[in-house]
């Protein structure tokens, strides 16, 4: 049903579309320019329904919980912080204005990026929002379908859990080589990358990637890794001012989902019957009677507003002297809270 | 005073004594093999004393506490567990035996590392151990110096914390790249080299190295960075491995030193005037009464002993598949204790 609701031509050059074509796209599930993916609309026991016709049998279910002699569970060793129903409701796509060339520069690079996952999701032109407000403006003629966002949803976050981690991990090597304290950068950067992993396992249970979007994001992988790594050994600052902008599309991104669930325009998602991977109710424990797919997106939504305030932050301040303020106990005021400002800190409210 | 009990002559070829007989051996506070120690004996405020004749202004502060407008302080955002005293007490040098090829040559690795310490520390024959139980026997003719004991902390704590973020990294990569649940090994290895760093900054607070020293410390992280990278992408059983046996040598290393404590040989860290640093205090929670240098090695060494359990036991297991047993919940035990099981736990005790 969902594959006729899904642009069965789009206007991608190359490779993706000639693959979709010969490959899967007349007997595939849902595919998205050779994206295929078998997605699972609802999942309660009694009956399960999919975004297409596949069988209950072709969804793989990607990590089953592994049955061994002696474990019983092994749960999320950190565990998430949490969020209120107001701080999560007040969340809201913004964008801090490049001051500079560098910031520029690193605002293009992610605009390009952002080009490219419009393509990759085989968004129409009338799927687009107001160009002039690309991170902001959530409106657009014609909604996503769910299979849409689903690819979108994966592939971001496939690629978002690695700057934490180049991060973290070079904060750690300069601290034992340098011989210097590094005051509480190394764990917020790792825990962000561990918090983006999560929403990628989420996620994954409700849809299996085609091995051609796999191959995708394995490509993908190798070059944003080398890409960071590189970068962040010679430019922090910037880094993180890049991933500050990467954040401000997420949010963007799910900003819209959001919007389009309330409008009613994601039935598949809006259905009582959809019940969302247990892992996402574990992991952000998630109050019974909050555990729809919106309430799941106003999570993860919030999770991104936290690294794009942490990330702005962190391009304002002294790389190699200043402390995390997010960790740090305050003389005068309460610990930061990064999810509300958008632009981040100035050094100067900080330190 | 210090300078005088350590050999001026090391038969050691080539440039360490040169640069040592050059550039450092006749005006240093502390040198062995030309890696130059500014140490702090005893701290106490009012009359602080020193390995060396160095006046206290040039034993900088490596990482003082930094002054800003707003923060107070900024806490180490990994808590340690903690251990009881009978815990730490229970800690034995243990050496688990290699078994098969790959094994064996892990450990060779590990010997050869051990005898290039030996060699930097400056060790003379009466002040090596039993050659035939060299990863159990603490026995030596003579002791070591607190200086020689300081070049071969500091060193080994240098390098300890790169596996674990290295596994950490790659297993996350992994994870996001095959899009495949970790099951909670990456936090343990990301939190073990959060630890190792811990030891190096305490021991950091102690002494200063040279700049030979820190030479060969940068040399010797870029050297280990790679070798850890590549070996844990194709073998991470092996990694495990060579990491447990790794850790034998740490656990090994301070026992010794503890037993030199308490034989009386090493008069500076008896002194009851001696203050082991407020970072070390806090890391560990360690109760008044108990913060000497040798309750500090003791809190050391268990970390060690820890991760010579998990490492044993993470090359049991099967990589891709099996949980983390140390952050599991079991059905029918309590979660396993890696500090006291030397060998590491069979596969078959825990998954
Ligand atoms: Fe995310
Ligand atoms: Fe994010
Ligand atoms: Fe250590
Ligand atoms: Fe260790």
């Amino acid at each position: 049903m969902i594959a006729a609701s899904i642009p069965s031509k789009v206007t991608v050059g190359g490779h993706a579309v000639r693959l979709a074509r010969t490959a899967t796209l007349y007997h595939a599930p849902a595919h998205i320019n050779g994206l295929r993916l078998v997605c699972a609309a609802a999942q309660s026991h009694a009956a399960p329904r999919y975004f297409s016709t596949t069988s209950r049998t072709q969804l793989r279910d990607f990590f089953p919980k592994r049955e061994t002699v002696h474990i019983q569970t092994t749960p999320a060793a950190w565990p998430h912080h949490g969020y209120t129903m107001e701080e999560m409701k007040a969340v809201v796509p913004a964008h801090r204005k490049p001051e500079g060339l560098v910031d520029w520069a690193a605002w293009k690079v992610v605009r390009m990026a952002r080009f490219w996952m419009d393509l990759a999701t085989g968004m129409q032109r009338s799927q687009q929002v107001d160009k002039k407000n690309p991170t902001t403006a959530v409106a657009a003629e014609k909604p996503l379908t769910e299979a849409q966002w689903l690819i979108r949803f994966v592939f971001l976050e496939s690629i978002a859990g690695v700057p934490g981690m180049v991060g973290g991990m070079l904060r750690h090597l300069n601290s034992l080589r340098r011989m210097k304290r590094d005051n509480g950068w190394i764990e917020t950067l790792l825990e962000e990358s561990y918090n983006e992993r999560m929403h990628l396992l989420t996620f994954m249970k409700m849809c299996e990637p085609g091995w051609f979007m796999k191959t995708m994001i394995i490509i993908a992988q190798g070059v944003f890794f080398n890409a960071m790594f590189a970068t962040y050994l010679v430019a922090p600052k910037v880094t993180h001012r890049f991933v500050g902008y990467l954040e401000e599309e997420a949010v963007h991104t799910y900003t819209r989902a959001i919007k389009e669930i309330e409008d009613g325009s994601l039935p598949k998602w809006s259905d009582p019957d959809f019940q969302i991977p247990d892992i996402a109710v574990q992991y952000w424990k998630m109050p019974e009677g909050h555990r729809t797919m919106k309430d799941l997106i106003m999570y993860i939504r919030a999770d991104e507003a936290v690294h794009r305030g942490v990330n702005h932050t962190l391009s304002n301040l002294n790389q190699n002297e200043d402390p995390n303020p997010f960790v740090s106990d305050f003389k005068d005021r309460e610990t930061p809270k990064p999810a509300l400002k958008s632009a981040g800190y100035e050094r100067s409210e900080v330190i």
